[in-house]
């Protein structure tokens, strides 16, 4: 049994306990409180960071053409001034290849004990960590440590245990013996050894760099593969630390550090095509865009595709106990990273006759106003809320869409910018909410990636349901809600949202509704056109290797 | 728990068991004898298939436009007389979903007591089974009863086995329960509902109607999908006799009978795309030619496919302890089913400075001479080894490698037709052998489909395991063989063919060498041309199904 294996053994299996019981259960505290982690840790964090700005990332991988990279803070507006390795991927991938057979002959253990250590290396570095995603994915500097960092990690950890189970279910060796016929015993010692299949590219996204980049990384590692990180151009440097902390230790256990890899690049001179294109590519993990994702699923057809993509997420509010309560926990999805996490609502279907709430009822004016209320009292700190927009375009999804309110419904809030005393310059929009009818259903249909929502009246409940798991199923969905009181109508919309090929919370409130717990929430159905794969199931970790055996007489 | 899942839970636990284990295990015994079945089955068996001849088939699904089908007996070159329903594709796929949710909704104990309960009635109906082979594949009647029949229905078992585990491994429900912030603890009741994926299309191969009709039925309707089952137009009577069972056991248990159902066609006539372009299909399960195969993996971007196809299966001879026993076992594979099984030996790699043998040598011809002796020794018997050709073209392809062996090298053993007394007008063909160097190698490194063979002299068996491994890489391999006394040289070679993908038997003497064992050979690897999916692994199942999940505050 490896070193590393031993280490950590005792992490690995409370991760396959936990996914196999499906408890509450963390590896990585995702609070970055200094009442957990003491004073010096986040200031080191910090300062490692802003150490980084504006110097060549120290990243030394062979086929090294140049220099790349532009990323730009979401708070200050500013340029990171990183630079990273420009890629000539025929030359990475040449060097990739030496590596293989000594990583495809390790013992499975030897190669967990290694991811597991990778694991908890990057739970060391979470602090900076935060401050490269806050200035990259422009999350809050709270989300950054938990949703792209502790929680992502967690996934990581998550994709590592169903690998183990997957491998473990192969044995080395057996002995097999039988009867032919009258001419004897035929008796043969069998061996079986586990093969990967070739090397992983990992396309990571801009919004939550790493949600994706620990467990593919995990999955395809373990499992015997080579890696190859390709951030999103907006948000390379959380990646970087990630393949920095990989490579060395899988040097540091004398393997070879290109194993894993990165291949970063800029909006204006993408690399992605390469990787996809490149034979000894065999096995994509995708987290982005429906459109990219859809074409990568279709096109790459000789590859194994794991994409996670996004859809048109709902709520049906049939009834409450307390509308405020509810109408906070909706708000809350609304406000949380401007909406632009793959859990955000975007859909909320109202009963156009209103709803019963505790014992009497709301009507349908009365629940938006109740939403409208719910987001003011989340905008009152929306620094540690709502977080920056990634990307420019999305206020200019914001401005298509208050333009299109007068038309299909009315404007039921108007998104403004947001007041951060620290980063007077930050990029940021409240939401956006339109009040419309179904009629508007061409415009609310589509993912529209940013704080933009819709109030849809519905003629009843039914049609409410109706509609949005109609949507689930043919849009796509990540997350979906429910809010009643009635538990006829709650079964009937887990059979709804679930035969739609959707998941499905019934009324939560008091937490987080964006929240997907690793070892818990099986994340992303593959039922719905919002991805193919799930974080995490044996589906997503079974297929990375194949078996070959070996008998001797 | 189902009645059924009881009835057989203990051979679906052993069958767990020996999965996990890999011993030498079956279910149903591979031998027709009536030692074993006393006097009347085999007796009764028969005459149940001869009075299915010269009739309508009776089976009866929605969506029959007509009849079909044009089997003709390899053996006495006369139509079977058997029509089939011809199908409107749509018409029946209506039908299909009609029986979808109360399939999708059953518990997987009550899919899995049914696929049980249809295995163990297929084993009551091996005798007809293996008339029914014999007359459309042109397989022998003992190869009938086991290769297409008993062996068959074990890999169907094993299929159901992992289909288990992989459902298994999905827990029902949980209790999640954690502190969100100051707020509040949250308390979840999870439930997980596995989820099918649509339906499931088993093409068929023409030599071994069932050989992965039984586990990719098994696979996918255990997980929740409706199964077509598309035969090969040469072997319908096979499929339609599973086809009958398994509406039988369905429609007992209270389940739509077109759960399962059956597409058969003519060459004339073929059905298969539509069925590959349904929407409602989501899995392909394929036996048959690498061409169309490749295709279907190529081109059926939207469906999870899994591929068994072909590949030019190898022998490397280093060394040997007995020559007349190597010899024997290689030319078993010649002569077996006349070389038309997936596992069949077509290239025979020798040094041509000869080899040891035991205390002493044999030169290339000698090596040569032996095969060629073993082959005869074989062809005592021809009827019960050698069977017929499925396919009139194959006589055409030993025509043209014969044209090509002076080119190339030169005729080893000509091939001629077999003396069967039972059936003077069967389509029959001794093994073709043709001594070639690697200069031909544009010749043997296709698929032949039957008994073609190749005795390939290489500089050295160095350079013999280096050819063999190329070609098993390049050109695919399901079974590969190498003899040698010398424990580094077979090392080497387990190497050398576990790296290009390929699993590999070491001196195997005295068993059918073409013999892979369920619960125990993991047939195909997935890693080189010869196919895409592995008879049975856990990622034979694991995708198959989806999960989709509801939680409740």
């Amino acid at each position: 049994m490896s070193d590393l294996f031993a280490r950590h053994r005792e992490t690995l299996d409370k991760a396959v306990d936990a996914c196999n019981q499906r408890y509450s259960w963390t590896a990585y505290p995702e609070s970055p409180s200094s009442k957990i982690w003491g004073q010096e840790p986040p200031v080191a964090g910090k300062a490692r960071f802003e150490a980084l700005l504006g110097k060549d990332y120290p990243l030394a991988q062979p086929g090294e053409i140049g220099r790349t990279g532009a990323e730009v803070s979401p708070y200050t507006g500013e340029p990171l001034g990183i630079s990273y390795p420009k890629m000539d991927v025929d030359a990475l991938y040449t060097a990739i290849e030496q590596g293989m057979p000594s990583w495809r002959d390790a013992a499975p253990e030897t190669r967990i004990g290694i991811c597991l250590e990778i694991l908890d290396r990057c739970a060391g570095q979470l602090f900076e960590n935060a401050h490269a995603t806050m200035h990259t994915s422009g999350q809050s500097y709270i989300m950054a440590f938990a949703g792209s960092g502790a929680n992502a990690l967690d996934r990581g950890l998550e994709a590592l245990a169903y690998a183990y189970k997957a491998m473990a279910d192969v044995p080395q060796a057996a002995q097999w013996e039988r009867q032919f016929g009258k001419g004897g015993a035929a008796k043969l010692a069998k061996r079986y050894r586990i093969m990967p299949r070739g090397v992983g590219v990992v396309i990571c996204c801009a919004t939550f760099p790493l949600w994706n980049g620990y467990p593919a990384l995990c999955a395809s590692l373990a499992t015997g593969n080579p890696v190859v990180l390709k951030p999103h151009p907006a948000a390379i440097l959380p990646v970087a630390l990630l393949t920095t902390v990989a490579r060395e230790v899988l040097a540091e256990q004398g393997f070879d550090p290109n194993l894993v890899s990165m291949v970063a690049d800029t909006r204006d001179e993408p690399a992605t095509m390469p990787l996809l294109e490149h034979p000894l590519t065999a096995i994509v993990d995708f987290t982005g865009s429906p459109g990219f994702g859809r074409w990568i699923e279709r096109n790459c057809t000789d590859k194994l595709v794991y994409t996670e993509t996004a859809g048109c997420n709902s709520v049906v509010i049939e009834s409450c106990e307390n509308l405020e309560a509810m109408a906070g926990a909706v708000a809350h999805s609304l406000c949380q990273a401007s909406a632009q996490m793959c859990t955000s609502v975007q859909n909320i279907h109202v009963p156009a006759g209103g709803i019963v709430v505790g014992d009497g009822r709301a009507s349908f004016d009365e629940v938006a106003a109740a939403l409208l209320a719910a987001v003011e009292r989340h905008l009152a700190n929306p620094q540690v809320l709502c977080g920056t927009l990634v990307d420019e375009a999305i206020l200019g999804t914001i401005e298509r869409y208050r333009g299109l309110a007068a038309e299909h419904g009315r404007l039921l809030r108007d998104s403004g910018p947001l007041d951060y005393p620290d980063f007077p310059r930050a990029r940021t929009a409240s939401p956006l909410m339109l009040e419309v009818n179904e009629a508007a259903r061409d415009i609310y249909r589509d993912e529209i990636f940013g704080p933009v929502s819709f109030v849809i009246k519905g003629e009843s409940a039914e049609a409410c349901l109706r509609e949005a798991t109609t949507n689930a199923r043919e849009c796509g969905a990540i997350t979906s809600h429910v809010y009643s009181l009635n538990e006829d109508f709650l079964d009937q919309a887990e059979q709804a949202y679930n035969n739609a090929g959707a998941s499905v919370a019934c009324n939560l409130v008091g937490m987080p509704i964006n929240f997907a717990a690793a070892y818990s929430d099986y994340h992303v159905t593959g039922l719905n056109p919002a991805g193919n794969a799930c974080l995490t199931d044996m589906a997503f970790v079974a297929s990375r290797f194949r078996i070959v055996q070996s008998k001797r007489m």
